[in-house]
């Protein structure tokens, strides 16, 4: 059995009662895959901050080293923020040009990107503003023509040969390099911020693997997003620069304030928003949440944000990629497709991703690849897709999906669409459309969990317009058609567009993402903050919850849960409810048959049982009793502790030996005149160990551990020691509740 | 002394132990002023919440039932959320309407107020938009005169006759019928939402009165602001429709979520800001805020947000009062003003309210009306002011403040002011706007505190706006007039505009609300969403933490801490770091010369001694322990609840009389046979008491008692009783560290 060691306020007691002792070097440091105790951690910045304070007014050395704390917190989200956002920036930039890459090259400037490229020249009308000189295809490079079957298959070609070899560049270097920079990480990142240790998983050589593939993975076109793993690499940057500062650097706790920070300024770099970013870190991924981490997140968003702003990677000086701006309201008889947009966002959101045993990247890239080219909607990078489905028709709109009767004979009149009879050009667009549909659903679901990195978000969200997109234009065709209608008549008036086609994009991703993800508050925020207009949040809102509703009864977790779960890793998660009224005395340890509790008495052990006790068990921590008869508890004592300090004895004091008593007590206890000298280990012990009586409902004591980030807490009854219980053992019993395999939790 | 009662779990391990025993009647109920028990509370829901799930299978009604109880959470805090709204709109609108009786009243419609009487009339021109034949003027009515001192005496008496009468109707109202409505009720409600019980002060007739008397108040011309009030309106209506449901209603800890959602719905009326209104919730007022709350404030910050807005107050179709849009981007230079005003803010939110006896209410009102007659800025309702000072000077502004030479020589090219010279127009109105500062400031003082509903955000606001104006005049004449010197060279070209007044008026006024509430996020964010710009967050942001440490510095907590101290009720600030290195045995009672712990023995109490020891101690509940010798705890007694089940035993069971034996074991003690019958008491006994050992570093015993809500914890040291713990004793033992008088904690 494994009981977590740990234990509350070690260090603070250390520092009351043995201040003649000097703390010993490694005690109160994790190994890895373990789960840090909050509440000691919490301890030892509280001494940290005692020390700090009571040295300031010696010197005015000391008063600036201050200073220097109380603002490191700020130092560090600044430096995150600007991090985030300029990676961010720099990874928009250089995919949009690498996906370019594949269709043509700028003569001119080869790092131009195709728009940059057409950007100052001459001929450029708006309507064809991407056909310029300097801008040749393969085909016109290689076989000096633009048209004909030749070059049509000479850009085919190419386009699958860069997306190939950017895929396999990417899935070699995150292999070779660095493993942990695959997927998005959010579910990882949730269970490090929940008190779990990951070495590496945040470190340099991630990062900047992340970063790199992160770029190859999406120029070459595969059915993955960049956003979730921009939480990533913020968290990276935030990790990184925390080790500039002992107040975070030698605390796991505090360190996971900045994390919390960080997480907030990736998504707000992702979506260009800040509010929606910290209430993502808040509501999706953070554990522990106060409210100076709320302020200082906000304020690590809004740099990343305005750093990506004057970056300004999409030529339109918007923090956002996809800003949209409607100019009709509304009506209340739409919420009936917005809420079957909910639904079809909700059956997304309950598709088993990863179910799937991963495939070769290489496959799944070429057949991407090749069944992508020929479709404009799938050709081109999901980004951009999502953003012309979500554009209203204006009259400035070459797109194909806006090829209604008004404009065809050019009326410029605005609203366009006056006249929203659909041309043959947007129901070919529409089958277009269909098709994309089914080949993203497909592609994504066996895109995800690739060993490449690769978010969610996107794609979700790109299916969720599609279809949000086709839903639209069919409600407006039988609005235009049928504006007598019961329904339309008091809304519609004839030749007025009532509908918003890329209103129901919009409704439709907001839709599915919520399904995927089962965000609420953040996401509406989100999106709100994409169209700025508090008109479209109820829509919004409706087809969100509907998706949350739907996926949560195929299946309560989320895709981050989900995720987690599969892993394996110890996460408490608080949102879901413990349901169940088994006690503490049901789940603790030793049960029936196992081999009785490990336990250390205070005063009459040798170092040689000691030792033995140590090297027969495997658990984390011992507690400490008065004595066998008694079984009255005093304190706890960790296996890393207990070890770290006799080394630390063996080398510092004369005299410790085999047979030298081991005492935890104030004072040595009386010992016979030819014994040796005995060993004090008071310092190591945890004077305060949590304790729950035997008869207390599970629910309160996971409520205690999740709330007070415990490791492990001890069972009484009536004053006598009986059991231990563990996160790892809470886990196995919800596991078992659950019906699922317990032995499925492998850390801790 | 007075542990506090309540235990964990009582309830949950009743119906584990005793599923024989019928609960007793009014077991697990509260007294006024006491504080309630989260985690017992918590685990009655969850008791009644597998209840409902066991059943749903049963029959069609049940299953009704189980829907109609999911549903209910999502009920409550609509019907919230349009409350809220709906009296917001109408508090608006009469308040506009008494405000405005005060100078005169509209012949043609009595019920209209000034901007609607003259809406429809022809020969209103936009300037002068406001003079028409319907409305007359008290003189015009009375003298029959418009012009000339007779009529200027006659207005300024009626103006101060109204401004009396409202004021008295208003104090007779609360004095007379709900002294609880007085004030704005936020530290109240932060104080319930905490766990304490304070019956009737969000009840109906609180309700009632305080929307009637906030109407009078605001409309006498105080100066006072009736957004914090409409926070504890919100929640009185959150309270009221709480009691719909048996969910809410018989649960404490559940109806705290509504009010959280309340008051985040009233945040969200009083400034049109949602998502403001649910980080102000978040931030401010909420103490437990899982995110199934989070998500429901929102959702009735919406609803509220969209009720007001179809009522539709201010006739512009906007949701907030104060929307602005500014034209000319902000420049490095000018973020030493706003510093400035950050400054000033944290001054005025450092300003001791409240410590003043407070006067007569007739006495400031009349001051008030008198002083404020003459001075147009103190003249007009704050609101409108405010207003007024946000706005930039666009070319129909008629506004004293925009009578730079530009508008006067009647060009009315855009962006106005382009020639920004002042006219002597603008320098009579900073005159009057220093004396408006000084004015606001002195009256603000002294009517906080008034038994009225009464508001700090709106004075405050207007005092940081006039601030702020006049320091954006000041910097913009400077530049105009200094275009030339380095600080301006950069940025201002002759001629044109660089400096935007109105902006300097929006960070002061954020800025002075800032230090006043110590708010930031939230803050930000509903300033954000007055602008629904992202540009000018980062002035606020400086200006509002400039204005926060600044308060801190003079003063750690900010108005509504204050607040509560001054009124001693038992609050346990989440924010303040509890930084003493004091244990849990230094804290815990009895101390020194105390007598001993009143205990109970578990099985041999003769029901005369158990009676004879709660009519001799006051506390509130006993430790159960097995026996005196061994001191071990077996569990924790309510005082309230023994009472109840002996009266309950006494009537219900023969045989129970003063010699007979309690016991809380399982099985009765072997008694010799003459003996009277048992009194079995495990039914009301908590086995599951939290328990801390005497070394618990107190900082952590803060923490478990904030995050868990306890009462009351038990001290132990080797497994054996020592002592106990409650809320109480550490407020008492916080104030004596802060060197506060300790017996300032009234209640619990």
């Amino acid at each position: 059995m494994s009981n977590g060691g740990g234990g509350a306020g070690a260090s603070s007691s250390t520092h009351l009662l043995d201040l003649l002792e000097e703390p010993i070097p490694g005690v109160g440091t994790y190994d890895d895959f373990h789960t840090i105790d909050w509440v000691r951690e919490k301890c030892k910045d509280r001494e940290r901050h005692r020390k700090i304070n009571s040295k300031k007014k010696e010197s005015a050395w000391e008063f600036t080293k201050s200073l220097y704390d109380a603002w490191s917190g700020w130092l560090v989200v600044t430096l995150t923020g600007l991090a985030s956002g300029a990676l961010a920036g720099v990874i928009d930039i250089v995919a949009d040009w690498l996906n370019d890459l594949k269709e043509g090259v700028c003569l001119s400037a080869m790092w131009f990107n195709h728009e940059q490229c057409c950007w100052d020249s001459n001929e450029t009308t708006f309507a064809e503003r991407d056909k310029c000189p300097q801008w040749k295809t393969w085909a016109e490079l290689i076989l000096g023509q633009a048209e004909g079957p030749g070059s049509y298959i000479m850009n085919y070609f190419m386009f699958t040969f860069w997306a190939l070899s950017f895929a396999f560049l990417a899935v070699s270097l995150v292999k070779v390099f660095a493993p942990y920079a695959c997927g998005s990480g959010i579910p990882e990142i949730k269970t490090i911020l929940s008190g779990f240790i990951i070495r590496g998983y945040l470190g340099k050589w991630t990062l900047m693997i992340k970063t790199i593939t992160l770029v190859l993975a999406v120029a070459s076109g595969l059915s993955l997003g960049k956003e979730g793993p921009l939480v990533h690499v913020a968290c990276c940057c935030g990790n990184i620069f925390s080790y500039l500062f002992p107040k975070y650097s030698k605390n796991e706790a505090k360190k996971r304030e900045v994390l919390s920070a960080a997480s907030a300024a990736g998504v707000s770099v992702a979506f260009g928003a800040p509010i929606g970013g910290v209430l993502f870190s808040l509501e999706e991924v953070s554990y522990y949440f106060p409210l100076k981490t709320l302020w200082r997140s906000f304020f690590a968003a809004l740099v990343a944000a305005f750093v990506l702003r004057s970056i300004n990677p999409f030529g339109n000086s918007r923090l956002v990629l996809f800003y949209v701006e409607y100019h009709t309201p509304w009506y209340l008889f739409e919420l009936f497709p917005f809420i079957l947009l909910g639904v079809f966002g909700g059956l997304w959101g309950s598709t088993r991703f990863g179910k799937y045993p991963v495939l070769e990247v290489i496959t799944v890239a070429a057949i991407t690849a090749i069944v992508a080219f020929p479709n404009p909607y799938t050709r081109q990078n999901t980004s951009e897709l999502i953003k012309e489905l979500f554009t209203d028709c204006g009259p400035l709109e070459s797109s194909q999906l806006c090829q209604y009767r008004s404009q065809m004979n050019g009326s410029q009149a605005y609203p366009a669409g006056s006249d929203a009879a659909a041309t043959p050009g947007v129901y070919s667009a529409m089958w277009q459309l269909s098709l994309a549909l089914v080949f993203k659903i497909i592609m994504t679901i066996f895109t995800f969990g690739l060993k490449v990195p690769s978010g969610l978000f996107i794609p979700s969200m790109a299916i969720g317009a599609i279809a949000g997109r086709i839903v639209g234009i069919a409600v407006e065709q039988l609005a235009y058609y049928h504006h007598d209608w019961f329904l339309f008549r008091e809304w519609c008036e004839v030749g007025a567009d009532c509908i918003t086609p890329g209103l129901y994009a919009m409704v439709g991703a907001a839709a599915c993402l919520g399904g995927v993800t089962r965000m609420t508050v953040s996401l509406v925020v989100i999106v709100f903050e994409l169209t700025g207009g508090l008109e479209y949040i109820v829509p919004l809102m409706a087809a969100v919850m509907t998706s949350k509703w739907v996926g949560d009864a195929f299946g309560r977790e989320g895709i981050y849960e989900a995720h987690i779960r599969l892993n394996g890793y110890p996460f408490l998660d608080a949102k879901e409810e413990f349901t169940h009224t088994t006690l503490a005395r049901e789940v603790m340890r030793p049960w029936g048959n196992d081999p009785p509790l490990a336990v250390l008495t205070q005063d009459d052990m040798t170092l040689a049982e000691l030792q033995n006790i140590i090297s027969q068990t495997s658990c984390n921590g011992f507690p400490v009793i008065v004595s066998k008869e008694s079984q009255r508890l005093v304190g706890f004592a960790l296996r890393r502790d207990i070890t770290i300090a006799i080394e630390n004895a063996r080398r510092k004091q004369e005299g410790i030996m085999l047979n030298s008593r081991v005492y935890f007590t104030q004072h040595a206890p009386t010992l016979p005149a030819d014994s040796p000298r005995p060993l004090k280990l008071r310092s190591i012990l945890d004077m305060s160990p949590f304790t729950v009586t035997d008869h207390t409902p599970m629910e309160i004591v996971v409520d205690i551990f999740r709330k007070l980030g415990l490791r492990q807490c001890l069972v009484t009854h009536n004053g006598r020691l009986l059991g231990i219980i563990t996160k790892k053992d809470i886990l196995r019993h919800m596991a078992q509740m659950a019906n699922q395999d317990p032995e499925s939790i492998m850390f801790n």
